[in-house]
């Protein structure tokens, strides 16, 4: 039972839009990523996702609205609600989703990462 | 779709050992929580129960160990492992369990908190 420091996770990767899982919690996987330029428009159907900045800040994009999270605040998207996320400068985001997760959701292309590591 | 701003959801309330509900994702609640003092053992049977460490430190003392939590440290409490907190300065503290998790766990004791408010 070892305790995950966050910003020392943070070091061990450099690579974006690639989350690393750092923890589990009962169905969930806690996730770390790096996040710069925009990614792209996908929804999860029946997940709900929490993003938490612990770095810079996050726009994520709805598709009649617009969230800006900044450094310790965290929003939940709803399953089924399409959202792009966007950073205009690097960040760093904690990320919280069940297990079965995939970072583009129901939308498949390059940046899906099918294959998540932990660190 | 609201964010949650963490520094100012801990201005909403100054008391120890009494976890507010700030946002839910799919089965579980995200919840902040002053802490102050030593809990009591306890464990949660079918839950594992995150804590993340926002201000301050927090130890967690288990039967053969303990997990000494800097700001911004995570660790992860298995079901069934019995724990107890302990926080010799005040700190602030994100959990994230399932909906149906007591704080004192299987153990009733006049800390318990039967109905979590949302703030």
């Amino acid at each position: 039972m070892d305790k995950v420091n966050i910003a020392k996770k943070f070091l061990m990767f450099g690579d974006h839009w690639h989350p690393r899982i750092v923890a589990e919690v009962n169905d969930s996987y806690v996730k770390l990523a790096r996040l710069h330029g925009e990614f792209l428009w996908h929804n999860h159907e029946t997940e709900d996702e929490m993003f938490l900045v612990v770095r810079g800040s996050l726009r994520i994009k709805l598709r009649d609205n617009e969230i800006l999270l900044g450094e310790g605040e965290l929003a939940v998207i709803p399953r089924g609600v399409e959202h792009c996320p966007v950073a205009d400068e690097e960040c760093e985001v904690m990320l919280f989703e069940p297990k079965g997760t995939l970072n583009t959701g129901s939308v498949k292309s390059q940046r899906t990462v099918e294959k998540l590591e932990w660190i």
